[in-house]
C-alpha cells in the first residue's frame, strides 16, 4: 500500500533498542514484516559507540549511525532523504524528551508505552501532538491481535449487548524471586510511581477500554508488593467502574511465581461474553446467553470482524502470534504516514493503533489507582 | 467402615430436598454412594402432602414419611432405630430453627449452606454445636473434590512455599436475563443480606481458606448488581488480605450472561502456584517457579497425597465429578458418626468436611463484605 | 421409578469383584446412585473365604454371603425373595460359564465386557439369551456418558450429515513398563486372543458403533507389541470401513508410556464433526461446516438430546463422571427390569445401555483384526 | 549474522507467488522477518503482465520485475549483483523444470514442497543438487517452530527412550464440500498422483520424520476419498513402521467438514511422549512415565533445547506463529549462503532445515502409500 502510494518505503529512524533488547528486536521485526518500512537511521544505545555499532549491524548506512538520540534528530531534519518515522523504544523516563524534539522537528512518532513517566508528561506530549499535527503510535502492542480487534467489532455491533462486566488479567512471574533482577525498571524512579501499574498494568488497563470502547471513571485499587518488606509495586488488583455504569475487576501482577504471561481478558453483556488469552491468541471464547459456547478462530475472509480482517496474513488454522501484532501497528502507522506523504494533509477518521490520548489514559489511570491505595478508597480517573 | 465398626449402617433423615430440588437429588445420590447411610426418614417439603409423597416414593416407609421437619425430630427421638443423622437441605431462612431443635434432640447434623441467615444465627447454631456435642457437617461440598484436597496438601506440605496471593472466581450466569427466576431465592430477605454472596460467594471463599489453611481478615467488596436498577445482588468483587499478609481477590456474580459454573481458584506462594477449575475437577494444575508447568490428574495411590487418596475411587483418567465429591463429605462424616456411635466419645481430630465454624466464618464474610460496601472502603472480618 | 413401579427395589447378586478389585467397586457404586437396587446376595471372590467376608463387609446378610457363584445361583433360585439379577465382575475367561448358568436358571444378567473369551462363546451366549427371554446388558460403560449419547441423537437427527470418518483411540501406559504387571489380564489366554483389542479395544470399537449406528464391515489391523520382544499384544492400530462406505481408523495400546486413559472418538459427516474425549466428559466438541466450533456441555433440560437429558442427574456447570455413566446403565437396566416384573412381558423397544449383540460383535471385531494381522491384508468382520 | 558476515543481505529472487497467493505472501514475509534478505527480482505470475506488476507492487524494480521465470533466471546470470537465491512458489508441477534451470545456472534455491511432482522427477533434483554442489531447502515448514526442534532435541537426547509409537495428524476441511474449489490443485494430474498426499500428507510425514530422526520402512495406506463418487484423494489414513521397528498411523485429510488445520504428532517412547499441536505451537505436551504431565512452553534461554533457542526471538508468554517458523527456514538457509559467498567451501555440517533428501522421502512415501493402496497391502518405502 505505501509503495504504490507514495513510490517508495516509509524511512524509519530507530531510538535504543540495541544489544540484548528484546523489545528493540521485536520493533525491528514489526517494522520489517509488511515491507512497508526501510530502517536507514538509528541511535540504538545511549553509549555512542553501542549505538553505532549495533546500527552497523542491521546494516544501517555509516552516517546514520548516529552515537546519540539528540544527534540523530538534529541531523536527519537536515537531509533531503530525512526519515519519515521515528520509533521510541528507550527506557520510559527519556520518553518524554525524546518525543518533543521528535515531534517539535517534525517527526511522526511511534513510542512504546507507556507514553511517559507520569500524568504531566503525558499530558505535554499530547498536547505537543495536537500542535505539531504528526502522527503518533503509543504501542500497546496487544490491541493489534486480530482476535483482539475481532472482540471490539463484535462489542460494537451489539454482539454482546450493553456491556456489564470487564475483568482483565496479566499475570506474570518477572518478579517473583526475593532478588529484583537488575535493569533500568528497578532502578529508583526510573519506571514512574509503580512499576507493575507502569509496566503491565497499563497494558491491561488499555486492553479493556480498546476492545469494549469504555472509559474507566472510577478504581479502588490494592497496589503494592506480594513481597514482604519489597518497595517496589510488584502486584495491583483493582475494581473498576467504567462510564456506562460497568462494574470490572484488574489483577496484574509480575510476583506470581510459576506464572509465564496472563495477559487475558474476560466481557460480559445482556447477551453473552467474550475472553480471549494472548498466549493463545488466535482464539476468541464466545460464550452466548441462547446457545453454547462457541470457539471463533483467525481466519481469513469475510467470517471475520472488518478489524479483524484488516489485522491478519495467513489461512484458517495457521497461527499468528504477538511479532504479527506488533507489526500491525507499524503497518497501520505506515498506512497513515503514506497519507500524510501522498495527500499533506490529515485523515481524522479513527485509527485502529492506538494513539496519544490511550497512552495519556493509561498514564491517568496508574495516577488515580496510587491515590486511592494512599486514600484506601475509591477515587476518580482523569479525563484525557 | 461404618458396617464393619458398628454392625450397620448410619441412619439418615431428610428434611426439605422434595420433588424438584436439584440439591435434595444430590444430597440423596452423596448418602447413597458408598453405602454407609439407609435413608429411613424423610420431611421432604413444607407442604405436607407432597412431603410424605416424596418420601415414600423414596422407599421410605409409611410412618417414617413425616408431614413436616418437626414432627419428623419430635417422632424420631422416641423411636428405637431412630435416625442418627438429621440432613437439611431447605431454604436458608430456615436452617437456623431446624438445626437448633435437631441439635437439641441430639442429632448429628448435616446442613446445606450458608449456614444461617446471617451471623448471629450461624454464632448461635455454633454455640449449640459446643453445648450438644454433636458432628457438624456444613456441605460446602466443593471441599470434596480429590484434587481441591490434593491442594490443601501440598500447600501444608510447603510445596508452594509461603503463600502470596489468592485469587478466586464463581462466575455464573444464573441471574443474567432481565427477569428474575421465581423462587425462594429472589424472595425478599430469604436469600439473607446478599444474594450472591450467600448462594456462591460463600463457596468461593471457603474454597481459598479450605486449600490456604488461612482466614480472611479484610476486605474490600464492591457488592451490587450488574443489571441496571436491579436491587438483589449478583455480582460482587472483593480486595482480600489474608491473615499471613497475603493479597487476594475474589470476583463472584451468577449475571454474567453466557457463563456457566467457572468456580475456580488461583493460589500463588514463593515457589510456585496452583490453579483448579471445578468444570475439570480431575486436574490441578501446578507452575512451578524453577520448572514447567505440570498437570497434576487425579489417580489411585500414593502419587497423590493423603486428603486426596482418601477421597477417591477410581484408576487414572477415569473422571469423577460433583456428586462423587459431594459423597466425600457425607462419608466422612458416616465414618465420624460411627466414631461416636461405637466409642460413646468424640474424635478430636481435624476432619476434612467443613465444619460449624467454618459456616459462621462464610457468614462473617458476607457481613464484613455488605459492610465493606455500604462504607466505600476496607473493612475487617470479625473472627469465628 | 423402579420402587413406584414394583413397590420394591430390584435385588441384585454380584458374583467377583471382590477385594482390591476396581471394577466391582464400580459396578456397586453403579447399583447404588440411583437408589433403585439392594444388593443382597454375592459371591465376591473365586477364594470361599475371601468371599464370604467380601459380602458380609457390604452389609450383606450371612446366609446369602455365597462361597462360590453356582452356591450362590442354585440358592438363590430357591428363596422366595430371590434375585432379579446377578451382575458378572469376572475375569474374561470365565464368563460363559457363569452367564450360561444364570441365564438357565431364570436371572436377568449385567456381565462386565468383553462378553466372552472368544466369538464363539459370545455367540452361545447371546443364542441362550434369545431362548431364555432375559434381559442381559455389556457394560461397555463409556456409552453411558451423557455427551456419548447427545453425539449418538445428533447423528441421529442428522446434525452432522452422512457420516463419513470415524476415528477412535484409546491410549493407556497399563502396559508400557517393560515388566508386566500381575493379575488374570498377563496370564496366557486368560484374556483372550488379544489382550489389548479385549481389555479395551472393544471400548473403542463400541463406542464408534454406538455413536454412528454404525457397523464395521472390515478391517484391516496393525495387531502386536509396541515392546521389542513382548508376546503379549498391547498395541492394535487399524483401518475401518464401516457398512455405508465410512473410513476409520482405530488407535488402542496400553503401551504409551505416560499417558492415563486417552479414550475418544472423532467422527466427521457431510454438515460437521464431533470430538469427545473420556477425560472431559461433560464436552462435546461439535465443529460445524458452516460456522465455528461450538462446546456443548452437559446440563439439565431440553437444550440437550432426548439420550442426554435421561442420563444426567446435575445441573449445567457440574461435573460428572465416570461413575454416573456406569450408574446410568445400571439405572436402565433396572428400569427395564421392573417393566419385566410388573408387566411379565418384554419391552421389545431398544434400550440405551449395551445389550448382548454389542457384546458379540464386539467379539467379531476382536476376531477380525487378529486374523487381519496374521493375513497382513483386509478382512471382512463376521455380522452378529 | 548474514551482513556481519558477508557486508550485505542475501539477494532473493521469486518464481510464483503473485497476487493472491498465500503461499506467495508468506515465503515475502518469511524473508523480511529477520532482515537477512533483499527481495530484488521476481517472476510472480505464469501471466508475463500480472507477474510484472506484482513485481512493482513489492517495490522490485523495473529491469528485474520479469515476465517469465526462464527470464529471471537467464538475465539474473548475467548481473554482476546476481540474486544468491532463488524461492520457488509455484504449483507442484512446475518446480522439477524451475529448480533444475536454477540449479544448473548456479543458483541456490528454496523450494515449496512437495519437491516435485513424482518421485523420479524428486531423484532427478537430487542428483542436480549434488552435481552443483548448491545448498537446496525444501519449505516443510512445520519442521522451523521451536517447540518442534523442542521436540527434536529430546529425542536425540533420550529423554523419551527408544522410540515406540508415532502418530501424525493432519485434518483439514479444505475439500469437505461436495463441489471441489476451482484452482491447479483439482486440475488433474498437477497435484500429483494423489492430492491428500502430496499436499499435506507429506508435511505430516515428514514432521514425524524430523522429530524422530526415523524414516518409515513400511506402510499400509488407506487411500482415497471420504465423498462418495469423487475420483480426486482427499483421505488417507495409514498403518506405519519405522526403521527401528516402531509402529505408527497417520490421519491425514482435508475433507473433515468443519475441521480447521489439525496438523499434530503424537510420540511415545521408552520413558514417556510427546505431542505437538500446529494450532498452539508455543506448547509442547510431556507425558512422562515417571511423572506427571508436563507443559514445555515456548521461551528465551538455556531452558529450551539448543534447536529451539536458535529458533526463536521473543520472551516467555508471547506467541509465536507460523510466519515465524516459516522465517526460521529462510533465515537459516540465508546464514549458509552467506558461509558460501564469504568462505567459498560448502559447509557439511547438517542443516535444521529440510533439504533436498527430505523432498525426495516424501515423494517415495506418496509413491509406496498409492502401491499399498492399490494391492490392499503393506508396501516397502523406497530409500531416499
Amino acid at each position: 500500500m505505501t509503495i504504490s502510494t507514495i513510490g517508495r518505503r516509509i524511512r524509519l529512524g530507530l531510538i535504543g533498542g540495541g544489544p540484548g533488547s528484546i523489545i528493540g528486536e521485536t520493533h525491528r521485526i514489526a517494522a520489517r514484516v509488511d515491507g512497508h518500512y526501510d530502517i536507514v537511521a538509528g541511535a540504538l544505545s545511549s553509549d555512542p559507540e553501542r549505538a553505532r555499532q549495533a546500527a552497523l549491524n542491521l546494516g544501517i548506512e555509516h552516517e546514520r549511525a548516529y552515537p546519540s538520540w539528540q544527534q540523530m534528530i538534529e541531523e536527519e531534519v537536515a537531509r533531503p532523504d530525512r526519515i519519515d518515522v521515528v520509533a521510541v523504544m528507550t527506557p520510559n523516563d527519556s520518553h518524554h524528551a525524546i518525543c518533543m524534539m521528535a515531534l517539535d522537528k517534525g517527526f511522526h512518532v511511534i513510542c512504546d508505552k507507556p507514553l511517559a513517566n507520569d500524568l504531566a508528561q503525558a499530558r505535554e506530549i499530547a498536547a505537543r501532538v495536537e500542535a505539531t499535527n504528526a502522527e503518533f503510535c503509543v504501542t500497546y502492542c496487544y490491541s493489534g491481535f486480530p482476535m483482539v480487534r475481532q472482540a471490539r467489532d463484535m462489542v460494537r455491533a451489539g454482539e454482546l449487548g450493553e456491556i456489564r462486566q470487564v475483568h482483565l488479567q496479566y499475570v506474570q512471574s518477572y518478579l517473583a524471586a526475593h532478588d529484583l533482577p537488575a535493569g533500568w525498571r528497578t532502578e529508583s524512579g526510573r519506571a514512574g510511581r509503580s512499576l507493575v501499574l507502569m509496566d503491565i498494568g497499563t497494558h491491561a488497563f488499555h486492553l479493556g477500554a480498546y476492545v469494549t470502547g469504555l472509559d474507566v471513571t472510577r478504581v479502588c485499587a490494592d497496589v503494592g508488593s506480594a513481597i514482604p518488606g519489597r518497595t517496589i509495586d510488584d502486584y495491583v488488583s483493582a475494581l473498576l467502574r467504567y462510564e456506562n455504569g460497568a462494574r470490572g475487576s484488574l489483577w496484574v501482577t509480575n510476583a506470581a511465581a510459576g506464572s509465564e504471561h496472563g495477559l487475558s481478558f474476560r466481557i460480559h453483556g445482556d447477551k453473552g461474553g467474550l475472553e480471549w488469552h494472548q498466549e493463545e491468541p488466535n482464539r476468541l471464547i464466545h460464550r452466548r446467553h441462547d446457545g453454547f459456547e462457541q470457539i471463533i478462530t483467525r481466519r481469513l475472509g469475510p467470517t471475520m470482524s472488518e478489524g479483524a480482517q484488516r489485522s491478519t496474513r495467513i489461512a484458517i488454522g495457521h497461527p499468528e502470534g504477538y511479532l504479527e501484532a506488533f507489526a500491525n501497528l507499524y503497518t497501520e502507522f505506515a498506512e497513515r504516514v503514506a497519507g500524510r506523504i501522498s495527500e499533506g494533509e490529515r485523515d481524522d477518521r479513527p485509527t485502529l493503533f492506538p494513539g496519544v490520548s490511550d497512552g495519556v489514559k493509561g498514564l491517568a489511570f496508574v495516577d488515580a489507582s496510587v491515590k486511592s491505595m494512599a486514600a484506601g478508597a475509591w477515587q476518580d480517573v482523569e479525563r484525557a
